[in-house]
């Protein structure tokens, strides 16, 4: 219910066409339709062509098709993260509009009308090369909510030189996306060295003690520097949305 | 906003004192108002009288003493959890009216209406002596919610005989609560044997391995048993409290 | 040895036709067949048709369907949980009867007298697609007890609308399973809406900091909304069974 | 080593007056101060009146007195976080500038030349009145470094309601920050209803299974609700600096 | 309800002085009666005089006092573990026949029939200085059973040869507790030089990672040699029973 | 070097055939050996018989053939554990005496001259039908050690009376292998009727809060009836070797 | 940027080629270059010929060669760790100068110069067949570095004799590198046996409580042996790597 | 025995004054003696004035100064770690030679015989403030040993240019210790720089996510940087050690 049918029903009360006793019936049950329609109006304009994410493990490529295609007659673009070749490939023949990334197993159709741009730079740091699929999935996810992406790649805690070699594109960047895995002290450093906001997104990569990603995500939070935040292991999309969000704030 | 002043102003529209653009905009912005009158109109009949619980650690004695009595001008009982002797004190002489239960670190004040009678009893079963400060704040609560409440105390895993001596006990009750800690087996002997519900409340009652509590929350959770479920360690309010409304469903 | 068997044996000590040390002899073997019949005494009505469920997991075809066959003779419903459709199909072959659910990995076979209806509804709620086969093992387990029951399914913590929209199901609940993996944080919102029990059931939906389930549990067992416990990670069939088993109480 | 000096070094090689070789020499020792006074160059204007924070926790009076001298010399708000209400004195005794903040265990000096404003506001929201210690140090950092501020305090995952209410404070929001315990879910619920970055705090307020705040710490990195990223346990000071840091980009 | 009273009731049956339907009553209340009974009658010639332990931690001086009077009248020992200098004070003014051992935080009191001597020794081996207190709790407790004790104190693995020392008390060994804390390494070397049972008692003596006594317990569990099992950290009470239990096998 | 070889070396010293500074030499270069015949030399009466168990896995079927013939070849019995199907035949190709017991994934073969019997016998029990690999490890080891083994199996907390059933087993016991996963209350609830040595093996068997076993390990740690230790998870060989030790105590 | 560039630079700016302001922006750009340069300037005679290691897990054929190569040109020698034998056949196929070992899954390729060889030597040992993938991990690093590597593998705590039997080679070492898995005590004890650095690596070897190494790590930074520390589980490089520098300083 | 004494008897021996068999069965009781001297011999020049340490928490005064003195007596330098002031005066009293040093909660006293120097400097390295009492303990273990030690504090992640401006301590570094707390990336940047041996120590300084010191242990033991190991949290006694020890490798 959104708030034409809603002046339209107290319209119709006023008219005496609905006697108030039903349109208290009506407004019982839908308080939190209020609520939704309420926060689309206001976000209306920033959110349009942003994407909602497909959480593709675990669900069928009938499934992943069916909630792509809805969301795209919403206008949304469609994002689908954590689909293997093999799913990839069902999913494209159910909906070949969808383009395939397989460095970052994800499928993705950009929005019907193009995304506002944002006001700066995302720029993407990755740690190693196996950070590289979720540094990916945060690049794809950046540039589907229409922010330019540039990434710095490859650049370890002990190689801290090629970083700077891309102080121009430091400099224009509106927020970051640090990638790490292993002891996760890349944000530490990186969050050091601008003043901007720095997402760090701890990666799985590494063995032992790394439990997974955990001692990575266990540096990211503990880090000293200000201006850094934390999102879960992995989680490429939710560094990507951010600072994409960042972005495009006005 | 509640049911009749809903009501109201739809009558003020029906009759044109309000404009239905007017009316939106007070309605905009209440939905969550009428999502709570809602629930207190379903609901009213039962939860008439049950304890609003205040988690008394980290709160000043004039905090405590001010939402009590805001809560039982609105009717309910009071019941403040986790106040050690000395704070009890300095709350009582603020808010006389409290009682207060040193074996258990509460302060309680019963609703000015007695509350509806449950349909059974709460049975609750500890497993031993420094479990009972958990199984009297169950009990407690339990009662606060109008439950007569049996209790069975010290009975390890080892003296099951104790239990069902209280055999006739057993048999009256609607819902157990269970308290134990160390290994926490007991809940699940006790569900094994009955065949109503069974609330597990694991205590920190033990030492080196039991870290806290958690290994008596892991043993509860793992149980075999059926008809059981878990809540936090030590929160004897949450045990009693759930057993409270399964003896008062219809 | 039940009730008629020891009245008999009472009754060759009374006549004479049994020595009374040879009567202590024989009942100070058999204290907990004493324990056990009485157990059935007392919860035979209630019981009647209830499924045994047996975990599939780890056990061959042959014994599932021997396990389901003698259950089955002694008048309870079946429910075999964790059969992936390999197995399922194996077993299907030796116990025809042995109904497939592949949206739950089970099989059922309901019991021979139809089950006594509960007093209301189990209403079982999910957050995700991901998280419908714990649900489905809920409803499966909730229906083969005599329950009817309504679902709401894919209600995420930012779609509560979607939850609302089934107001009518809520109000007719007499118990609730809510399923939810990721942050876990939907049993906590539905127990503060509701005045009914509800069964909250982590999943192992999730990735990195999910740790299987564990973050899921957690946000469950640290609820600040009362009414609410909490079953191992993924245990529809304990979900279902604890609503299932409240929805019959009288 | 600045830019002024850099140039005047410079200058000297290109005046004869400094051999090449010995400017080699000197700059091979001070890479790091180039590329301190680089950042300083670069952030100037933004960063000018931030606070630079002092863990309070484990540092003598004298030696809190000397930093924030030291840091006011510079320009700097000082921030003193983690000091009880005895060191704070001991430090007001050898600093009087300082400002003593019972509320969150701060102390602080504003810098000399008033902060740059924010563009928007800096709306900080807290579940319960245990987590407002960090909350308060939130605040307080966001207000030293120029932002506006408004809060929205004790608001349960089952009050949303009042959070509703002040729906207009929310639509000013440029950044949020969300401080949470127990089970940590009010970030992901506001993270649903809002548009803008969402840094969720999670504090180490309750007992049992909270663990210290490890699970709302879990809660908020499993968070469904894109656009929220997470600091560490009881880390107001980041929260509230992430925050200011996104209210002043431009 | 013991074999004389079960007799007893079974001739009032055979007598006709209690009809078989009252004997019947009466039975079905007390199954673990019977078997508390049978349990006493199996074995109460290796029992009589074993220690039952009082977990001193969270009870009260009174509560301590009453069930160590209730166990001695029942012929037991009496051992009370966990009490500090003060409330040991105090539970002696109120029971002065309790001995106080400090070296071990123990009160204990021998039973009133000398207890049947074991068939060994029972060698307690520590391997600091810190592990002390716990290892004199398992001194104290093997003693109390009867059994003759030899003790090998502070015996790091970096000082073997002082366990070589003591060779002679090795080969009378019947049973081995070995108490460490730190990395636990102990048991395994003792175990892989002994061929008696060793029980390993961890101890959270440590820093660190030790967490406890969690890295200790960790390398006893992962031991490769056989003949060793493990009790909770720091339960010297447990290690010393199980010995002492062994040392009276026949 | 063993006792003989010694006294040989110290003939010729005593001979003048061997020059003491040459026998000095030999000496400190076989400190451990000389430990090690010692060891040898005490214990070789009960330990002639005894397997020595060869953990399979990771080992290649060529290794395990032949650490398993040099055993053989010194008098001792055969225990390989964790060996699947396939590697089992691979092993049987190279060493066809050793007989394959796919219950429990071993190979073994007896020592060539009969282990001396035990004084009582072992009883295991297990909780489940899934707990029955690790069970039976246990049952073969006891047998090759010469116990005679009897077992008590599907034995669930909820099903003692079948372990009652069994007393005749349970009063002839020296010492019980207790087998349980899920929760692990079994062994606290057998070694709370039972006055002999019970150790405790959980398994991995559960899912979800069973942590692979951690659950299980955790409840019988903090179990409160003396007389229990612990082993490692599903280490059915370290449960059965420590039982069979204790039978065969003298 | 190394030191003739530098010079070049500031030559340019004396000759009046290049202003100082443009010295000044060119030189702002590169301050870690400097840094680089200097490490490089510095170490450059220790380190000729040191392995650079390539983490072979995650990183496809074409990767690891590329890399490799360019590694090689610069004089280094080359270790890619963590390559199955399909993966290595692949590597070799575009690499065929690369050594495949497939006892610890590694490829390497010694560099152009022999290094320099090490001052003493390099002792590596293991506790277990099954910890030999690592252990030789850190052979062919120590090797690859020009070290002299002994080993003694198969040394379990319970088989200290067989250590002692290669004294010769333990006294002519300068680092000791021990490998061990289960309970990881083998190191504490060698610790405690000689005066050399001990550098400790943890493997994954174990089930159950070993928790894949981590109660072998934790045993290891919990001995109370110094002259011992530790580096990740399964990280055979690292140990290798850290011993041959010792073995190296000069 | 040392090699004199053996040499003795052996000649006791050969003279005929000592019958083999005796000899023998001395031999036999001294087999770890054996092993305790050859260590010594082979060890002394160098451990000569090594400092044993005393781990001072959980001893009396009165332990302490016995096992101060009986190590003093054997010509050993002595260190007590972890004791409070208090403690620290009432050991003093007992042995006033033990110097205090209360910026580490130490007491210490030279070797008589000054040890032998070492061949370079350890160099300290300390993240933060909260830091230094464990620094300060690594770099008083050091000097006992003979090293000379510099320092270089407050040097976090994000002030490296602190960290080189000390480049001359740095290149004459023989090994560092590099101690932190938080995030523990401060080694991992260290190592990256250096071609020495870095031992890493976690400190438990933090809060929250920081575990007590866990999050940078595992930040260390997961660094990519070679050359670097771990010791135990707050170990600064470890670190000091090993650094010392490789200081005066030859």
């Amino acid at each position: 219910m959104n708030s034409d049918k809603l002046t339209q029903l107290l319209e119709q009360v006023a008219s005496g066409a609905l006697a108030p006793a039903s349109a208290v019936e009506r407004l019982k049950k839908l308080p939190y339709e209020d609520l939704g329609f309420a926060k689309v109006d206001h976000h209306r304009v920033i959110r349009q062509g942003f994407p909602e994410v497909i959480f593709g493990a675990g669900k069928s490529p009938e499934q992943i098709a069916a909630i792509g295609h809805s969301l795209h007659r919403q206008g949304s673009a469609v994002l689908v993260t954590r689909v293997d070749p093999a799913k990839a490939a069902e999913v494209q023949a159910l909906y070949p509009e969808l383009e395939h990334h397989p460095d970052c197993a994800c499928l993705s159709l950009a929005a019907a009308d193009p995304p506002r741009p944002g006001k700066g730079r995302v720029v993407v740091i990755a740690a190693g090369t196996s950070d590289l699929p979720v540094a990916n999935e945060a690049v794809l996810t950046a540039r589907l909510m229409g922010s330019q992406v540039e990434t710095v790649f490859d650049v370890g805690v002990s190689g801290l030189h090629r970083l700077l070699a891309s102080a121009d594109a430091l400099e224009r960047a509106s927020a970051f996306v640090v990638v790490a895995g292993m002891e996760g002290a890349l944000p530490s450093v990186v969050a050091g060295m601008v003043d901007k906001p720095v997402v760090a997104v701890p990666t799985s990569v590494g063995y032992g003690t790394s439990f997974g990603g955990l001692a990575a995500l266990l540096g990211m939070l503990n880090s000293c520097a200000p201006g850094l935040s934390v999102v879960n292991i992995d989680n490429g999309f939710g560094g990507g949305y951010l600072a994409g969000l960042i972005d495009h704030l006005e």
